[in-house]
């Protein structure tokens, strides 16, 4: 194997694939981005990621690299690299671009799911370094999740575990679009925060959110939520305590079965800061049963720009 | 270590110490059972797990032991045989239970919670004889869970994980006695079940049940609700898949996170049978992701008679 200290993380997302060389230490020495191309299939895809790895590579004085980590949307089989129905990628059934890319450049491609590869760059550049094991939780349109045991992600039997987002809080609460009823996800997920939201805001006609809004729901997005709540909005506020009650609910049962009390929060809505951090530990707390109480730590992602770039990277130096 | 082909298997309750000789089949040479004299301290109850032990030596030809597994309430630390505030265990603490038997005794001695000795029985004698990862849920007066993983027990960071009676289906339900709500036991577990059912029954006049019980709340149990439902009472009926829909909702959101599809059943209100079976394994499929649905499976456990002593001396004969 190359004893090389750089290695190439490729972020494969639906419009956009974000590509970087990244130092053993997780330092961005140089990246691109390049259309992802997915409404032309997969061949278009892999030609981009291609096309953006060579890009990268030819403008670098780089040439030995320890391996290639990608990120992907979608269920990722296995340790084969292959990428199995990634939303929003037409025509995308089943596609072995770990091998592809193995065969293509010559070097190791290890493929994770994109909330596996957060985990992963958590527990190799960031804020999971010095713990043996924790629950990453992703926010964004979804929540995702992925589970570190013991310095390893834990995949379960179909690679497809960590799906924390579709852990229910509520049987009879409202419809996610899994199928199934009051998953975290569809109160957490930015789509549903900012359903719940604009229609509690309707009972605080007094909130700054309304005057950032000019009283039209349609334009309220997490980030506006946040502005209002830098300013002191009450209302703001409360829907970020509230926000980290409904995770702290989740979490507190996925404890319960993991007895794993370190968790680190990364994506958008963590930007709500130590407010949703101290939200979700202290509603851990209150429902985990007594023993696991003291161990609880709820801390935000350290990798925050380029995240994506750097967690894939990591699965370069991870040794799995 | 011996190569015998016989463990000791001590299933140690609040009432009365149950031991074994048990072959490495899972047959059952010869048992007793003593009081355990909980009332009277660790060391009193120690005594009694000795005594039984002796008398059971005693009274037969074999000799030459594996080791001894025990199962127990309360919490079981690392590998070290240290059981830690078991319920109902006046005065006890924290007491390293494996090291004095294997002391006294010159035998490996294996420690675990009865929840755990559950699923590990069910590994080796049981229904999960075949499978590489399961997860076994023990219905009684708690809801007791164990998770196998590639044919380990996952014990979790302080050996406490595998509580499936404390996830929580609603985060608004029932009060559960572990200070949280909605916790699956609340709704499953013996007594929590009961109230439910005598509450819902109220509304169900000509149930057979009513005549089971003359009328009296009071007397219901988990037995008579099964007795009225195989004269095909239709509330009792309904009171099964009820309670399978619970059960399923607490394990559709355990499998989304473990990625886990086969189910094992066990303790007395699986008695209810392959209506209670039917009906979680459906609930289950309903609510988890698409991908894991095809391979969903719920079985009764195989171990039922003396279950808690195959259990533990099924600890004697795993590998950890």
């Amino acid at each position: 194997m190359s004893k090389s200290k750089y290695a190439i993380g490729v972020d494969l997302g639906g419009t956009s694939v974000k590509i970087g060389i990244v130092s053993e230490s997780g330092k961005i020495i140089k990246k691109t981005s390049i259309d992802t191309n997915a409404q032309n299939g997969p061949a278009a895809v892999i030609s981009s990621i291609k096309n953006g790895i060579d890009q990268l590579i030819s403008k670098n004085n780089i040439k030995d690299f320890i391996g290639i980590g990608l990120g992907s949307p979608g269920s990722v089989i296995g340790k084969k690299g292959i990428v199995k129905n990634p939303p929003n990628f037409p025509g995308w059934e089943s596609v072995p671009v770990g091998k592809i890319l193995e065969k293509h450049y010559g070097l190791k491609c290890s493929v994770e799911n994109d909330a596996n590869a957060a985990a992963i760059g958590e527990m190799i550049f960031g804020a999971g370094k010095k713990l043996e094991s924790f629950i990453m939780v992703t926010l964004g349109t979804g929540v995702g999740g992925g589970i570190i045991i013991n310095r390893k992600i834990y995949r379960g039997m179909l690679g497809a575990a960590g799906e924390l987002g579709h852990v229910s809080i509520d049987y009879k609460g409202v419809n996610c679009k899994c199928g199934s009823t009051g998953c975290i996800e569809a109160y957490a997920g930015n789509n549903y925060l900012v359903e719940w939201v604009a229609e509690e805001l309707r009972n605080y006609p007094n909130s700054y959110l309304n005057l950032l809004i000019k009283n039209n729901d349609n334009i309220l997005t997490p980030k506006l939520i946040h502005e209002a709540a830098e300013k002191n909005d009450e209302f703001s506020l409360y829907v970020i305590d509230k926000l980290g009650n409904y995770l702290g609910y989740a979490l507190a049962s996925v404890i319960n079965m993991l007895d794993i009390g370190k968790v680190i929060v990364g994506g958008g809505v963590a930007g709500f800061g130590d407010r949703l951090f101290n939200s979700i530990e202290s509603t851990i707390k209150e429902r985990v049963l007594t023993p696991l109480r003291p161990r609880i730590n709820v801390a935000p992602a350290k990798l925050k720009n380029a995240a994506g770039i750097k967690g894939a990277s990591a699965l370069a130096f991870y040794k799995a």
